[in-house]
């Protein structure tokens, strides 16, 4: 691990960038802009960030990573996915240079950077460090299945679908709950979300045994310093491919509320023209049928994408959504999160009860981290 | 991959040689016993594998590898499982000794053989093999979702926890299928399972966006060959630590029917004093429900593991599952599998359509593998 909060970051996302086309470069820029001083993409080169994104402005693109020198960046990181192990021959000069600069590199590739021998040994000569993000914890260990000892309050938002805004919808939680008051923790377990938070496991590179196990040791560490844990989801409990994920994540976090994802006129799973999506009603019975097999928990709210759409379709698309399913629903982009932090927090308090809930949000603040 | 059948086995269970104690090699030697000349427990040198689990008679218990040298042994099975992935250091010189000696070594230990320096030499200088069954395949991919294009018929046991029975009854419907004429394949997804069928994939090791992906290629490569692919189940959609391996499995599977796999009496799940067992009707449903989002399958019949009641306890236990869940059932070590592969011939036919079937009954024995 080591620390992207506040260094100047360079984001390589070569051949790729775009509001759709790059999902780990423009989530991380969302949130850490601030962070970032160039953009590397050869073909927008000259570009502005902010134009092509509608946020990042004033970030440049440029055509490579010596063209960023200039702004003495400190961690050059990727942001782009592939499917794949293998790491594209032209990209390996771009981690050399890096490297060898004393500019640290972290990767969520699946090829791991810190064991190929020529990087390898870049980063001894200069002491530039790498962090592989895709590589699981040293320690594994399946869960114990004890999280209802814990006083915290585990939300988890879930999904009808990869894309659908799981990551952005736990971000935006997190926030608005702060904002509220209440001490609350963004537990990361994919790619962009580690970028993001600094921490965190990317639970789909884990071997398959221990995905509830390093899911339930990263609520218990959030606990330690947060009374609401707000653990990101994967994939969707009906994905042909990634639905073992999920419910091994809905397993090991054993949530006691549940925030259901969602993008707007989505009818099938992307990529999967033969797997159509699940009316919602099912989903949310589904997840709380299957969580409820850990422990009881409740689908509070719908986080719906709407994606370009403007704000008045957005609204009237959540009103839809509203209306289908009887619960409290948001584009938590367009307006923000804070309905479901106030479900979540009326749910919050008839497990508590009123008096305790009371106590614990004035104790909330000097536990901040 | 190496193959297994037919050669001189020496299996390893030092220390914990028992019925219930070495699953995997018990597992092994109920299916294999004509494949091994010895089991190594020091703890019970001297004494007859029969008399300790009641089949496997004639086969020696001895105190060491060195001990079993005579029987000219051609490959060491590791058959003990450890939750570490460390080796035990009075390990060593048995694996040193056996690739010393040209004797293939077969481990499905997180501890990886092949890449231990000390092994790796021994290997290259005395020719010996190492197969580390937990190794994943090199070629990891997600799954299509489009195992509907196949004429197999896709059979999966499925369990209310692990340790029940998943695997045994896939290997005894694979059996008894082919006694009736059917051209049946077992595919293996977890250690004991690669050991007695001599290749297979375990999905618990693999990365975990892949369990569907790699399961999903072993029924392509299955029905390449099979009219009928029965694949073996691992933990419970209930269970705290492994559901997501067995939603994963399910989904990469598509099967059509399910065989759900239950433990006589059991009321939690083992080693979760924490986590009560579902009730029958609703595992039924929800692995039925579950199934339906890659395509429709239906439970057809519970496999009831009786462990060591006698033939009167079991059969009114089983009587007993019959009449609470509706469904056709037997323990299939007590009374075969019969039972079950008429119910899964039944489901088959309604799919196919009785002359369909009929046609293939025929064709069937010519394609056997």
């Amino acid at each position: 691990m080591l620390c992207l909060k506040e260094k100047r970051v360079v984001v390589f996302a070569e051949g790729c960038f775009g509001p759709v086309t790059s999902k780990v470069a423009t989530s991380y820029l969302r949130y850490r802009h601030k962070d970032c001083v160039a953009v590397v993409d050869s073909r927008l080169a000259g570009q502005d960030v902010g134009a092509v994104l509608g946020y990042g402005h004033g970030i440049p693109l440029v055509d490579s990573l010596e063209s960023a020198l200039r702004f003495e960046p400190q961690i050059l990181l990727i942001g782009v996915g592939l499917f794949s192990n293998e790491l594209p021959e032209s990209w390996r000069g771009q981690i050399a240079l890096a490297l060898s600069r004393g500019i640290d590199v972290v990767s969520g590739l699946h090829f791991r950077i810190a064991t190929d021998p020529e990087f390898a040994a870049l980063s001894a000569a200069s002491g530039s460090r790498i962090w592989d993000t895709k590589e699981p914890p040293a320690t594994l260990a399946t869960n114990a299945a004890r999280l209802d000892e814990l006083d915290g309050f585990v939300v988890h938002t879930v999904g009808s679908d990869c894309r659908v805004g799981k990551k952005t919808s736990a971000i935006e939680i997190t926030e608005a709950a702060r904002r509220k008051g209440f001490n609350a923790g963004f537990v990361a377990t994919g790619q962009s979300g580690i970028y993001i938070s600094g921490r965190g496991v990317a639970v789909d590179a884990v071997p398959a045994d221990f995905i509830a196990g390093v899911t339930e040791s990263m609520v218990i560490e959030s606990a330690a310093h947060h009374d609401w844990i707000v653990v990101e989801g994967q994939g969707s409990i009906s994905h042909p491919a990634y639905s073992g994920v999920t419910l091994g994540l809905l397993h090991g976090a054993m949530p006691q509320a549940l925030v259901l994802c969602h993008e707007a006129d989505l009818s099938h799973h992307k990529g999967w023209p033969n797997a159509p999506l699940r009316p919602l009603a099912e989903l949310i019975a589904v997840y709380e049928q299957l969580a409820s097999f850990q422990r009881p928990a409740k689908v509070v709210g719908v986080s719906v994408h709407c994606g370009h759409m403007n704000r008045e379709d957005a609204a009237s698309v959540v009103e839809r959504i509203r209306d289908e399913t009887g619960l409290p629903a948001t584009d938590v982009i367009h307006f923000g999160a804070d309905t479901l932090v106030d479900a979540l927090a009326a749910h919050r308090r008839g497990l508590l009860g009123e008096r305790t809930e009371a106590s614990l949000r004035v104790a909330a603040p000097a536990r901040n981290h």
